[in-house]
């Protein structure tokens, strides 16, 4: 019974999710869902990849957060189109939240929109919100043990940076390790190592993603 | 339609969790419920506190996580009964799955119980396992604007734990900032700053829970 609600909810999602994508595809616009645990550095990747990219790349931000708006005033400060959701309580975005930041774009006018997830490895991995492809921030502090224990969301990411590697010197991880379990659970993985704190290997991300941008638009 | 769903899956788990509660009230048994996000260092914790208590202390543990036994094999080798509970998909414990573990323990001998919940921010909070206390961790490198923007888990909670202090010195983040917002959602919660890899810290939280499994078991 408890499994055929969930499985129900999924469907209608997913409905919802595609519906979404056609419009997407119809603007040709790349959406990226990028989720993470909480404070493993999304708003910090998004401020240094809008501030490298927006004067090539035209880019819109939906903030999902269960309460505040935080995130979103950082983004707004970059003067570029931001929407926040408050999930009040649930913890994932879905399909249905994204359609109701429709209004709030000119997607005529936008080349990327990148949809933060709530804080959470666990939910925003199943449900999907039209994106082209989900990106994913592991945190070296949170450390090896990750893909085997939240393997989902390894698994339907098509990108993870590995951020804060800055702190590696003082900490009992093995970047190493981290890509050695990731890659066990999902073998097509693209990594880049990267410190939103330092700068370092973010230029790999940025070229990365602005190949996509220009695959997407060019049809 | 929606909220009335969730509010009545919550309402049936506050009951068993309220039956669970019965029973660890007869067998004057300290249950906690020990939440953090992924890799903030509920198993560390959990491993400090038991070699430093289990000569005075008996303690068992349950492990909740969405996949793997990494964890419980970690506390296994502490050489005291540990479940482990595979959620297969669910981003949370409830009471219903900490009641399938009674059969696995001999509460008559234990004085302690440790419920380690899914690594999550957002949904553990919601649901009650029939704990006496909620304890959560925070790890510094999460930062200092956790408590706005998942303030459930901290007005739920009676102690927060501030994990990884020895990193402190390589972030940009400020202890007290952490206190000051995690104060502001909750001006009840016992602090303690910890570092489950030196060790700082630690005695005052062994203290603490000593002191409130005493007074539990002498009613």
């Amino acid at each position: 019974m408890k499994i055929s609600l969930v499985k129900n909810i999924l469907e209608v999602n997913d409905r919802i999710a595609q519906e979404n994508r056609s419009l997407f595809d119809e603007k040709a616009l790349t959406v990226v869902n990028l989720m993470s645990s909480p404070g493993a550095g999304k708003t910090s990747l998004l401020e240094k990849t809008i501030d490298a990219l927006k004067d090539e790349i035209r880019i819109g931000v939906i903030e999902g957060d269960v309460q505040s708006s935080h995130d979103a005033e950082r983004i707004a400060a970059k003067d570029i189109p931001v929407v926040q959701i408050n999930t009040g309580g649930a913890c994932h975005l879905d399909g249905n939240m994204i359609r109701e930041t429709f209004k709030e774009f000119d997607f005529d006018h936008l080349d990327l929109l990148v949809v933060e997830n709530v804080g959470n490895l666990v939910c925003p991995a199943e449900f999907k919100v039209g994106e082209d492809f989900k990106a994913m921030i592991l945190s070296v502090p949170e450390g090896d043990d990750k893909p085997a224990k939240y393997p989902l969301m390894f698994h339907e990411s098509t990108v993870l940076l590995i951020n804060k590697i800055d702190l590696l010197p003082y900490l009992d991880v093995s970047i190493d390790n981290i890509k050695k379990e990731a890659l066990k659970v999902n073998p097509d993985l693209t990594i880049f190592d990267v410190s939103c704190k330092t700068g370092q290997g973010l230029e790999a991300w940025y070229a990365w993603l602005k190949d996509k941008i220009k695959k997407r638009s060019t049809g």
